[in-house]
This record gives C-alpha cells, sequence and structure tokens, in this order.
C-alpha cells in the first residue's frame, strides 16, 4: 500500500492528482505545514528537508521525497502516464524537468515576495513576474503546437505544471495573455482526476 | 554523434564531467551567454527558454534541454551513472531531483542577489543564504552516513550536485562547517573526469 504524507499545496497536488488518474489506492496523510508538522523529527526521518509530498510504498520499502521523482516513480510502477516511444518519452522528461527546476522554483519565489515577506521588497517582486512570465512564454510556444506537454499524450510533465497553474490562478498570477497555456490548463482542469486532486486534503478553512 | 551547446558554467559543467565520465565522443558547440548567443533564433529553436545546457543525439534526433533531464538521457543512453537495483536507483533519482529543484534554483538565485544584482538587496540575500544553508544541511545528513547520495555508487545525482559546490567553492559560498558535503566535495573533485568536465569549454580570460 502507498501512503502520501502530504499538504494542501501546489506540490502535494500534483501527487494526488497522479495517484487519482492512475486510480492506485492509498493512505493519505495530512502534513499541515501551518502548524509545523513538516518540521518535527518524525517527519524529518521521511525527508530531511522538512518538504512534502513524501510518498512511501509499502510493497518495496521505497520511500520518496521531491514531486518530480515521486511522479517518474508512479509513471515506472503503473506504466502510464509517459509515454514509452523515445521521442515522446524524452519530451514529457524534458518538460517534467523544466517544470521541476525552472518553473516550481520561479513561481515559488514569486508566491513569497507577492504574498508572505514581511518587508514590501520591489526588486525581488519585479524580477519574479519577469522571471515567471519568461517561463509562461515557453509553455505557451510549446502548447502552441501540441495538445498537451509532451506531445499527443497527457503525462506527469502536464499533471506537475498543472500543481502551479491551478495556485497561479487562485492568487492572481495572471497567464490569461498566454493563450495556447491558458487553452491547455482549462483542458487538464477538466479531468475528473485533476478534480478531485486538487481538493485532498480539503484545504484549511479560508484558505 | 553527440552534440552539446554549453558554455563554462555551473549547468554545463554537469554534463560535460557526465560525458567524460561516459567516454562519449562528443561535439563542442560553446554557446557564450556574456554575448547573448542563448537569446538568438537558431538557439532558441534548440531551447525556447534560452538556456544552456542542450544536447543533441544524432543517433535518434532526439534534442533535449534542462540539465536534469540530459543526465537521465545519457544513463538511460549507457546503462551507467545510476544504479539499476530499485532502492539505490530511486534514492539517485531522488537526489538528482533535490539537486534539480531545492537546490541548484536556490544557488542561482544566491548568485543573483549575492553578485549580480544593481542594487544590494539585504532581504533577498539573508533568505538565499539561509534557504541555500538549508541545503547543504539536507545533503550533510544524507552524506554523513553514505559516500555518495545514492548510496554506495558515483551517479548523476552526484555529477548533478557538483557542477554546483564547484562554483559555490570559486564564489566563495563556504559549505566548509558541512562536514561530510565538504568531504563528498573533495571525493568527487579528484576524479579525472571531474577535472576534464569543469574547463570545458575554457573559461572566459579574467572569470
Ligand atoms: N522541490 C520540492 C518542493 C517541495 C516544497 O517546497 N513543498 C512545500 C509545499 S508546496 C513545503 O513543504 N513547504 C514547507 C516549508 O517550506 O516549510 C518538490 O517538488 O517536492
Ligand atoms: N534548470 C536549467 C537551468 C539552466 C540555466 O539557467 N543555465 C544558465 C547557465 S548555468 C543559462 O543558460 N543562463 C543564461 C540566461 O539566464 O540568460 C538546467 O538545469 O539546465
Amino acid at each position: 500500500m502507498i501512503t502520501l504524507y502530504t499538504d494542501s499545496s501546489p506540490n502535494g497536488f500534483k501527487i494526488t492528482i497522479a495517484l487519482e488518474e492512475l486510480g492506485l489506492p492509498y493512505v493519505l496523510r495530512h502534513v499541515k505545514i501551518d502548524q509545523d508538522e513538516n518540521k518535527q523529527p518524525e517527519f524529518l526521518r521521511l525527508n530531511p528537508h522538512g518538504r512534502i509530498p513524501v510518498l512511501v510504498d509499502d510493497d518495496n520499502g521505497i520511500t520518496l521525497f521531491e514531486s518530480a521523482a515521486i511522479l517518474l516513480y508512479l509513471a515506472d510502477k503503473t506504466g502510464r502516464l509517459l509515454p514509452l516511444a523515445p521521442n515522446a518519452r524524452w519530451e514529457a522528461i524534458q518538460w517534467l524537468m523544466f517544470h521541476a527546476a525552472s518553473v516550481g522554483p520561479i513561481m515559488g519565489q514569486r508566491v513569497h515576495f507577492e504574498l508572505f515577506a514581511a518587508d514590501r521588497n520591489l526588486q525581488a517582486v519585479a524580477r519574479y513576474r519577469r522571471l515567471t512570465n519568461e517561463a509562461f512564454a515557453t509553455l505557451d510556444s510549446r502548447l502552441a503546437g501540441h495538445p498537451y506537454l509532451a506531445g499527443e499524450a497527457y503525462s506527469i510533465a502536464d499533471i506537475a505544471q498543472f500543481g502551479w497553474t491551478h495556485i497561479a490562478r487562485i492568487i492572481g498570477f495572471d497567464f490569461s495573455q498566454h493563450h495556447h497555456l491558458s487553452a491547455w490548463h482549462e483542458r487538464v482542469a477538466a479531468r475528473p482526476a485533476v478534480q478531485r486532486g486538487i481538493v485532498i486534503p480539503a484545504p484549511a478553512l479560508g484558505a
């Protein structure tokens, strides 16, 4: 059986969406970041970096943190959500890595400086607006010619990316001028597994 | 034949080190970032995000950007630098993803605010010092019990991570208090392929 340690947040949604899409049974362990549960010794034994998501697979004793590693693992375990043909497979992995290394962390910095930083930091806000818009433009150029990031097939690259465009919509990071990216977002958002995944675990009241 | 588009920089070194370690023949194309060669239409056709490294494999027509994707590709192509046993394999992939998503981008932000930003931004400098030190501590805790990030075997996870600790040393981001990480750095730095990889392409004069 799979156990998923997660919270209602972008990196967590990637895994709840994937598990729902794959129809894999799993036990949910809600790690409340706003109560510092991710900094407790019990959790740090699973991820010394103190971040969600973490997945534990009892079938083989594998414990994994980092959402992109978990997505690759679930695709490998099931043989799904990652094309098998080499060209499409490496496109999917490339765009998953693009998300993981070049989009997610930059969105995270923008969230910090726009929403959480104690003092308004105009230089940092401008930097991360510019960099997220560059990333949106890159995604838009890819999606101009293809329905999904890997090409024809919906894959873990789309799931990873959606975790963050979903949050971007909620907090008002506008990407509506990127028409292909916006159309892709609607296409992914319409999937039943996505609609289930983004409300697991239930968001905190008022969030 | 493989063609590598790169510059003398941390994400580029990951691939020159891997290619040297694997002994794969390759053609080097030096993309000079300081002359904006990465923003020219010819290069943007390879990577619409305008970043190095990019690898093109003529054997199968695969073109890839994102250093973590390229490292996974080279390991897959050769069956080397990524353990085959599931536990060690997923450890390697997890630490590669940790590097790609949680260390590299954060080091990049620290480099920007400490070395390149036009105005001194103390809030941002403090943030990225704290976050890089957290990442160093996480790596150190892993390396306390294992010679390499995947466990016993040297892998693409070490190569990716080394690309950035190498630069950290050069620009004075101190991690000497993290003894296991420092010992690991020396261990990796001593490898002949690493010594070759970090001077390809030759650094610009004065850099
Ligand atoms: N690169 C990591 C990022 C994980 C991450 O930052 N998770 C956030 C929630 S979306 C977290 O646990 N934050 C808690 C904290 O920073 O203390 C991944 O993709 O899994
Ligand atoms: N996540 C990417 C990052 C690539 C990246 O930022 N490369 C730098 C050189 S180390 C670059 O091309 N910078 C040029 C620019 O930002 O204009 C990867 O791992 O390949």
